[in-house]
């Protein structure tokens, strides 16, 4: 990956990573888009209707039993080509400096990735989707029922985003 | 932590689980609530207007910049003591078998939790927010802005949820 994409900027700022981990993940699955490249993926899930593939392992399979009843999924997906350590940053379509908790960049100290997707249709170990933006081939981590009661603030608002001039 | 709690059950199926793993997080500080046994935890976050606190390490402190002006934020956090190799489960209070990913259970092959909460209060680097439900000293992995846009999706249904009998 190039210094524009994964890069530092003016602004930026970095620190030392510790020096050891605290957990491990299991990759179970990838995820089939129809981007493979960054430039390519839409901005957001919502923006486009492509249909999404998720191919879970099939260790995982059984996991599924159930999952056909929900109308919409937490796919939990790894961003495994993004560096961890930058603590601000400045997206070059922004034009300001913000933290990384208040972005939505791949670029985190975890970069785990979450969409909410429409389930269309699953066939065996397949899940046909709605809603994601990422890359051919992403590692997925988990998929999870999504609950309308405690997930969907429909007045939540990024004061920043709401407010940003470009 | 007892049988009782993470132990297997009748009907429930376990897969041996990958030699290896394949990527690595950092825990990123802690959660604080008043809860410390699971069974004292409220069933999900917004039966509880407990306001919980989260404690950012110093290292990523700076990556609150812009965080206050957010209403929402989704945390993502690990559930250190749950076995990963379940794939059916059979939860007491639903009686039937379901596939882990129909479920919300901390037990799955990556126990990485979302909760969507309400940010109260940001000092330096500890946020007051409500919505939360885990244990006391729940290692933190990620603090994400919530986008109506993309996240919010009232007429989500969950099937098996809705049609259960107990």
């Amino acid at each position: 990956m190039g210094e524009e994409l994964y890069g530092i900027r003016e602004g930026e700022i970095a620190i030392a990573l510790p020096e050891t981990f605290d957990a491990s993940l299991y990759f179970i699955g990838r995820i089939r888009t129809p981007w493979t490249r960054r430039q390519d993926c839409p901005k957001n899930g919502r923006e486009s209707d492509a249909v999404c593939t998720i191919e879970v392992d099939a260790r995982w399979a059984q996991a599924l039993k159930g999952v056909e009843t929900c109308t919409h999924l937490v796919v939990l997906y790894w961003m495994d080509k993004a560096r961890r350590d930058l603590v601000i940053q400045a997206p070059r379509h922004y034009n300001a400096q913000r933290g990384t908790f208040a972005l939505r960049s791949p670029v985190r100290p975890n970069p785990i990735a979450l969409s909410v997707v429409k389930l269309r249709k699953i066939e065996g170990n397949k899940l046909s989707v709605t809603g994601l933006d990422c890359l051919d081939g992403t590692p997925l981590l988990d998929l999870k029922p999504y609950f309308a009661s405690t997930e969907s603030a429909p007045d939540a608002v990024v004061g920043w985003h709401k407010e940003r001039k470009g």
